[in-house]
């Protein structure tokens, strides 16, 4: 860090379970992913090259290499594992991670239907070889998931073997836990932090303004997820309240102008 | 590509007449343009500079012979052929064109108002010299054209000598073919299509919603423009159906969930 | 320039009074800041490391360095300075900016209050040793303020010592002297300019539209502030009417079509 200053909220180290940023990466070349190293590097712990953007990347191995030499989780989006399993090729998909040496991975179904039970089985199989992401709701406007099946699906999913549960937000944020307006269900998120761990949640959360509210009300070290590169260390402020939209956030009292 | 997945939509190879996507350049450095040629480069077939960027770029030259050697048409926004003209300075364009080799050029009058019989003459004299773009559709919002004149505008255009006629939509996608909330203006579009050759057409789609109405229209080699250079992959995927929006496009109905 | 065109309205060169550009940096890299200064040099004056990202960022010195070679002043957003002088430790910031050589410096109060007085005082005190902008308007939505206390605000703090003052529109452009969305305050806006000369004051307009309304209100050569670095060139293009925005703003009468 480059000065001292008073009352900033601690930031944990990397690995880290809590206060996890999570980046899409939409088709960065490798000078654009070492452009983004340079100087974003200690603050992201997982890069998720987004939907079917690995299908076209020119120097995939170049790129996974990069990324887990800088201490990074690194796996493909969601849809493209959905892809494969809906043609009935996930020893295909399973083959292709293994040739990239690719060995984190999201299990979903925001654009299909996985029984909940395979779903578990799945990532039960495949979290014996991979850390597996699993990721809640669908991918579709207005589908609404009760607050039970939510935590139901989460706590399950979590116990069959994954790392952290993601809630589905897309990277254009109007879906799953946020209304098509880009608002949070607050509601529906407080019933599912009643019954399941902080840590063990990834939320996803492409808009400034949903950034915003889960560090007010959640904390600096609250996990978020489908960053852009480009956000990283303007989220870092948000989280340690060195931006306008924080700024009282972590004050102490006796410095909050009533 | 990095893997092997059944039933993706077939992408001609460039140079192609369809299937074509062109990036709005507004002013990248030699360097970013290296970084979008890096992993963008087989899936562009034109790069616009943008409106009057050409005047203000610090070498010119350098990317217009970067752009080409990529394989890639480049021409400069129909703005500055507007500007010129309404200049009384056509000559003065022409020679700028030609110090620089750029042999592609929009022939527009979004801006200003060019006699359509004028228009045609201009096309027929400098497709014989230049591959041109002609451009349909004003800058203005609220401006209706009905589609007897889009379908009349765009065939004599083509019939005069343009390789391809331009649907205006702005770098803001909201004019011409686009409501002014950035919606397709539906009817007009399948009007036009039931007489103008849509490999003929080239559609400016800047925006992601855009994108994906066209594709799930007109399939995935829809000929698409004014895409900016980070969106390029996220494009192919919409393409071929590695994106929720259009995962399920081009599956067969026997792998489609009811 | 790559071409001569007439009715061109001039800009003067750096250094200069008008027609300022102020771009945001949000945390770019040292690759990053050198592609945006590649072709972007010229046409901006003063660099405003964002919020707090000057905390996080790797390699501060080479970056200040970079920038002064280039011409532009540096400063370090108000948000910082905010948060220093809440807590007690302007001492600690001034030791901050004079370890990396930063010589410019913004006194702000949008996310505290300081007594106006109290803020005239420190204008006073560090533009002995700094070229100060200070900033007036609330980083509140909501939040408004007659003018008669913007032009006496801004007029004392220019006599102070300010260089510039700052009119706040916060990176995303909807307070301060916009509405929640993002369009100008028009009388409010004139009634400063009557007080205020147009030189004296930058105006934050992160928006397109908010840019070209300033443009075509108060010419090729009002003060404008809050640019990403890849919307330089583009602003050029508004500024001298090479974009479809500005396109007769420059024009003579006898060329602009009834």
């Amino acid at each position: 860090m480059n000065f001292k200053l008073d009352h900033l909220p601690e930031r944990p180290a990397r690995p880290r379970e809590s206060g996890i940023t999570m980046v899409m990466d939409k088709g960065l070349s490798i000078r654009q992913a070492e452009n983004f190293l340079e100087n974003c590097g200690e603050w992201v712990d997982v890069v998720k090259l987004g939907f079917g953007t690995s299908y076209f990347a020119k120097n995939l191995q170049e790129k996974v290499n990069l990324y887990k030499e800088a201490g990074m989780k690194t796996y493909v989006g969601g849809t493209l594992f959905e892809a494969f399993y809906v043609r009935g090729q996930i020893d295909d998909y399973i083959r292709f991670l293994d040739k990239f040496g690719i060995d984190t991975m999201e299990i979903s179904d925001g654009s299909m239907v996985i029984e909940h039970d395979e779903k578990c089985e799945l990532i039960a199989k495949y979290s014996k070889n991979f850390t597996v992401m699993s990721e809640v709701g669908s991918k579709e406007e207005g589908i609404l998931i009760s607050p039970a099946k939510w935590i139901r699906m989460m706590s399950s999913e979590l116990e069959a073997g994954s790392w952290k549960v993601i809630a589905e937000a897309r990277e254009s944020g109007n879906v799953g836990i946020y209304r098509p307006n880009g608002t949070a269900h607050v509601v529906l998120i407080n019933k599912i932090l009643a019954k399941v761990k902080q840590e063990d949640i990834l939320w996803e959360a492409p808009i400034k303004s949903q950034q915003v509210w889960f560090i007010k009300q959640f904390g600096a070290n609250v996990n978020l997820g489908n960053i852009s590169a480009s956000e990283v260390i303007p989220l870092e402020c948000l989280r340690v309240g060195l931006r306008g939209d924080t700024f009282e956030t972590f004050l102490p009292d006796s410095l909050i102008q009533s």
